[in-house]
């Protein structure tokens, strides 16, 4: 099946995903699913030629005589374009797609050492650096991308010829590494999550057990002992989340696929205390993570700077991938609400309105000198977001033995099986811009199940539900709405009040003093200049007036009226009462986050001045 | 004369230093030095040795074999080490310090080769790199640091050993670069004061030329061509201060002093300009600069986080150095100003009270974890520190063809030559705690001359003062009180108001939003975990209440009633008005920021809730 994380047999996972084949979507997110099929993913494979990332592989197998071009973890962009692919090209059947997709696996075939090593970096005068740094070289985490990628391409294509190879290279690693074998972890996180995924697509444990090997290692300063590379402590003894984001949050999703099929408790212990330090007090309102420029790395608790903040785009996804798996672990509402205000705000910041350029970083605060671009040297967020987005309907459903969840809101048809009943459903709705959403359920025939509507955290709770238009009988737990009953042609209407709310950090989160940013249902908002030429949003007081919204193409921005401080002077300190202020007030309009740096360069700030003073 | 920047014949300079001999300190600054003279030197040597920084040297020299130890940079610890003992020694006579210092030079004698280079990394096998890597290898930056500590040494000793062995070195260099010879420059300023200051002691317009020449030759992309090198546009292009903070600072530095030679105009336009975007957009409050952590660089205007601000300790001296140069250039106390804002906030916090520890990153808010070392693999700031508090007394006075300026209050006796007459002047003060300063002045015969004395800008204009108990007439300009006539025996007794400020940010700088600081004087307060057990002081709102202060050991803190804010729940995020926040009424202590981290560790903030919300 069509899964992107396949739990259907796992015992410790209480949910399992719908087929992204059988869920066609058509709204928001759908809009941005069919951008990467038009744009991104086109535009990257271009680039991918360009950049000379094909060209390693064309190199390694001897087909052409150059050096090697970029960084050792180039061979990545490859698989998570491959991985992309896969998503979406059974929808679109597109013969150049399929061209594409076939000379690429092609080049990665030809690339292949005969004992199944695969790595373009490590050859000729490189062979003899095989696994002498996992800390550093990467070796393992492209290892990790090429079995994410043949998997995906696997279940989505049903072609086996990707996945062979990257089960040959697995097989060379299961024989490297191990108990008894050659001793290490990867510098950086991501074999462990493309282990178990080969695991569930195989069944044969010793993909499993390698995975658990590679995190038993950590902690033994194999690879550097330091918090960065995550191994200053055992993975069971981390209290905090710390280091180098992206891969602190793909070996928390990694550690959660070792625990979905282990049931480790220790593990699952050690993930849940990390969840609350993240989300209580390293987690930005965007649902990016990584406070620091310096290592590119989580800070402590509550350093949360806005116009520095790093928040790289493939954090917010490592963020998004582990949330999906404790969700499908336990079932919990919590989970879903950290996806989903990741994925609304500071992932979709990642990828411009045009679908070809990126933010690596995406600081919450700017002057207006940070701009998308269309790839980078380390050009993991691209790729990232468009295997991300191409599987994004993925994430919309799942079913457990009660019955059917929904998690995400968005317009869609859907069809999915429940203990080998057939059930249609589908959702009818404008969000995240409008609360309401009509769900339609079709199960010929009748059949009984609990469906699971999720009660978004930042709703309150408040909602109003009928079926068929008749009040529903209903009980909440851990965030979802409980409906049980036999289902048939039913008609279920939900709607969640969008209210704009004047968001307040934490104390301690000192930079946001006196200051609110607006959120609207899931989506933070932002003042921008381009939208607000009559003043600097930087001096932009939002005051306590009402704030209306207004849809503009389908997208709600915000209008109120606040007020505009300037000072008499430019000194930077002062005593207190002698900066004269003066405060005009202004009509301000406020968009969506994730969609800033669309137009005119210019100031943006997220975190506005609360009040005068 | 013994000065440490000597502008006696220079014909840009408005000022001249007076000798450090004939200035004897014994208030604030004179303990520090004291201080500096009973343990910072003597337990620096002994980490010179324990390091194997001296080991280098006889290495070099064939007296031991070993390998080279540490970094590249490590002989300029020995060689600042060498430029603070030459300050002290002639105050001292230690037996042991003259032991030892006369050791040390007899190390550096013999590792020169008998061209005149002279840096002991780069021997044996790395001879073949001289001079090959003016961007990383700090092969300039060493040799300025040898020629400082050398005319440092020559000027306070008498002896000219060590400054023979530097001539010689830099005539190595002076015969390697220039015009039609080696092109490049240093990729970390130094170099550039170094050869004016031996151009002073020497008069030989070579060593001058060549300070030019380096100056010249940046923006060509020789080190790096990037703003971290200061390399990404020609000197006199530069519009901000950006790149890596003490480069930053040495390289205006050194165009002050090459200023001061040769009254280039496009120079003297360019320090302003600098200036100005430093002072205005780009300090710390604690005259301190560089608010990153990566590239130890200076931020973007009005960047100025505070738990993360980087604000190495060499960079306050470099801020320090450079104002001092300004200020010998124009007799503007806008520079006077910043010199002691830096001096007794940002500067002096790079010292722990035992004169033992030292910080290298100088943050204004902590939790705690943030303590003093007494020694960093990286050692520059350490002995930066000696040689600057060893020579303090240097910057308290001028003369000028008009007479006689005092920049800094110290208590202080000296003697100062004006035209060939010997002016005996004394100042009786408990400064920075204590507004108010006795000068006493004897002239014999009686001489007309002016006395300039500096009204610190945070006196706000306001002060009393009084010759021999009568009002005196005066005018004020550019920051200084000039009083003209014929003096004899007299005393003058000013004082400024040492009123408490609570001191605002311009309101771009976002982390400081609805904060205030404390200021008394010159000096910056802050609040620290171990004065103020009862709350956190992160939690703390100063409030408009009165502030008290109160002496302890001699030192001014601050007690006042404020409250202490907590909330119900440790939640990141919330809707506004739904935290319930409970103000309990605290009293509160503030302590000079220069003297936290010297008790019991745990959380510290400059910035200060300043009301409730």
């Amino acid at each position: 099946m069509a899964f992107v994380v396949d739990t259907s047999k796992s015992p410790y996972a209480l949910l399992t995903p719908v087929s992204l084949r059988d869920v066609k979507i058509s709204g928001f997110l759908g809009k941005y699913r069919q951008r990467t099929i038009d744009v991104s993913i086109p535009t990257q494979f271009e680039l991918l030629e360009s950049t000379g990332r094909l060209d390693n592989f064309r190199r390694a197998s001897g087909k052409i005589k150059k050096d090697f071009q970029g960084f050792f973890f180039n061979d990545t962009d490859v698989y998570k374009w491959l991985e992309a692919a896969s998503y979406v090209f059974p929808d679109t059947k597109d013969r150049n797609l399929d061209k594409n997709m076939k000379s690429v696996i092609n080049e990665i075939k030809d690339a292949q050492e005969p004992d199944g090593y695969l790595d373009t970096y490590f050859m000729f005068d490189k062979k003899t650096l095989r696994w002498t740094n996992l800390k550093d070289l990467h070796e393992l985490y492209c290892a990790g991308h090429l079995i994410q990628a043949a998997v995906a391409h696997k279940r989505n294509t049903g072609e086996e010829n990707l996945f062979n190879i990257a089960k040959k290279f697995a097989d060379n690693i299961t024989n490297t590494f191990g108990s008894g074998k050659k001793e290490g972890t990867s510098g950086h996180p991501e074999i462990e999550m493309a282990l178990v995924e080969l695991y569930r697509e195989t069944r044969d444990k010793k993909y499993l057990d390698l995975a658990k090997f590679f995190l038993d290692e950590r902690g033994k300063g194999l690879v550097g002992g330091d918090e960065y590379h995550i191994d200053h402590l055992p993975f069971t003894k981390l209290n905090e989340v710390t280091g180098h984001a992206v891969r602190m949050l793909y070996l928390l999703s990694g550690a959660t696929d070792i625990y979905l099929e282990n049931g480790d408790k220790a593990i699952f212990e050690t993930l849940n205390r990390l969840w609350n330090d993240l989300v209580f007090k390293k987690m930005y309102i965007t649902g990016g993570v990584g406070s620091r420029y310096e290592g590119e790395s989580i800070g402590q608790a509550y350093e949360l700077p806005n116009r520095r903040a790093y928040t790289e785009t493939c954090a917010a996804i490592g963020n998004f991938m582990w949330n999906w798996r404790m969700l499908l672990a336990t079932g919990d509402g919590k989970f879903a609400d950290v996806m989903e205000q990741t994925l609304y705000n500071g992932l979709l910041s990642g990828i411009s309105l045009d679908g070809k350029n990126y933010f690596y970083v995406n600081p919450l605060e700017d002057r207006g000198g940070h701009r998308r671009q269309p790839w980078y040297e380390v050009a993991c967020c691209p790729p990232n977001l468009a295997r991300t987005l191409g599987s994004i309907q993925n994430y919309i459903y799942t079913t457990s033995k009660d019955g059917i969840w929904i998690h995400l809101y968005e317009e869609n048809d859907a069809k999915i099986n429940l203990s080998g009943h057939e059930i249609l459903i589908s959702q009818k709705t404008k969000y995240p811009w409008d609360g309401k959403i009509k769900i339609e359920i079709s199960a010929k025939p009748p059949f009984d199940f609990t469906l699971f509507l999720r009660i978004p955290g930042w709703a309150d709770g408040k909602f109003d539900v009928d079926i068929n238009g008749k009040s529903v009988e209903h009980s909440i737990e851990k965030g979802y709405l409980k409906i049980k009953k036999t289902w048939q042609d039913d008609t279920i209407t939900i709607e969640f009040p969008m209210k704009v709310k004047r968001m307040k950090s934490n104390p301690f989160v000192r930079e946001n003093t006196d200051k609110v940013t607006i959120m609207r249902g899931p989506v933070v908002y932002c003042a921008e200049a381009c939208d607000n030429p009559a003043f600097d949003v930087w001096n932009l007081i939002i005051g306590n007036g009402k704030i209306q919204e207004k849809v503009e193409d389908g997208v709600v921005t915000l209008k109120g009226n606040g007020f505009a401080k300037t000072s008499n002077e430019e000194i930077l300190y002062q005593e207190k009462g002698k900066a004269k202020y003066t405060y005009r007030e202004v009509e301000f309009t406020l968009i969506p986050y994730h969609r800033w740096a669309n137009s005119e360069p210019g100031p943006m700030a997220v975190w506005l001045f609360d009040r005068k003073g």
